[in-house]
């Protein structure tokens, strides 16, 4: 199975595609889409519903997983990364033919880690360890998309008991 | 000249078109957008985006007004409407060829009423007014969206200036 993981933001989406098999995950292929600060927010979010489309007709994912999001104390952040979720999510459910998920940062810390209250640093280590990378994917947004799709392939019904370390 | 002003939301979405000839506004249709509460987000989004193409596909409007995002006191409400204002936002640029403007209360107040702290009734009787109807229209989102609409064409530069009271 297929599963694409999308870390939203306006500035920076970031996204990771891996194959899970037998319960052993392994990446495809991970990056960021950027978008300019110098351009109108209709663009940016423009240029983000097209970016996604591309990697979904590109990767061709099985299901979708989406960090869910993260209220921080900037509102104005928060509102900018709710349109472009808004966004990333009308495209992601039309591309997935509703096999989307959702996690919150709380989900992913204790699918990877066991431990609610994790560092990034240790989700990033964790990524690393179960896709059996050398180092840890940078940068980070691509690294938290591929931790969400990790969550997702080891909270999924439709998988044996999640993955194993290799 | 045709508008189509939005009033965005994620249970309700305003909307309203107006023709403006010489400088004088007349309601082509109004009407408002509901996603079912029961519904899960993405799909409701994506309830959204088909909607307000349906509406840009027959209507075909110049010029498409947006309504800004008004920061309440409730987060998860402000998030909430943001997450379907992105979804409008990337379907208005690409229905408008670009021509999407967007206004603040305070800009949508002072164009309908001279007065920045005007109440939403007396927002609603100069909507009434300016287009010559007998009642206020009805529901108030949709109300919203021409008032919106208006004041694109009060404050749009390609119009002589602005609108007369018929």
């Amino acid at each position: 199975m297929r599963i694409l993981g999308i870390d939203p933001g306006l500035a920076t989406v970031g996204w990771g595609v891996i194959d899970v098999e037998r319960g052993k995950p392994k990446v495809v292929s991970y990056g960021v889409i950027l978008t300019p600060k110098e351009k109108r927010l209709p663009e940016r979010l423009a240029i983000i519903e097209e970016d996604v489309k591309s990697i979904i007709d590109k990767y061709k994912p099985d299901e979708i997983a989406l960090e869910e999001l993260f209220f921080n104390s900037n509102v104005t952040t928060a509102i900018n990364v709710a349109q472009a979720r808004g966004v990333i999510l009308v495209t992601a459910i039309k591309g997935s033919n509703g096999k989307l998920y959702e996690y919150t940062p709380l989900q992913i810390k204790q699918a990877l880690t066991g431990y609610g209250r994790a560092e990034k640093r240790q989700i990033q280590e964790m990524t690393k360890t179960f896709l059996g990378l050398s180092k840890i994917p940078k940068p980070d947004d691509a690294a938290d998309a591929l931790a969400v799709a990790l969550t997702h392939s080891q909270t999924s019904t439709s998988l044996s008991a999640g993955f194993q370390i290799r």
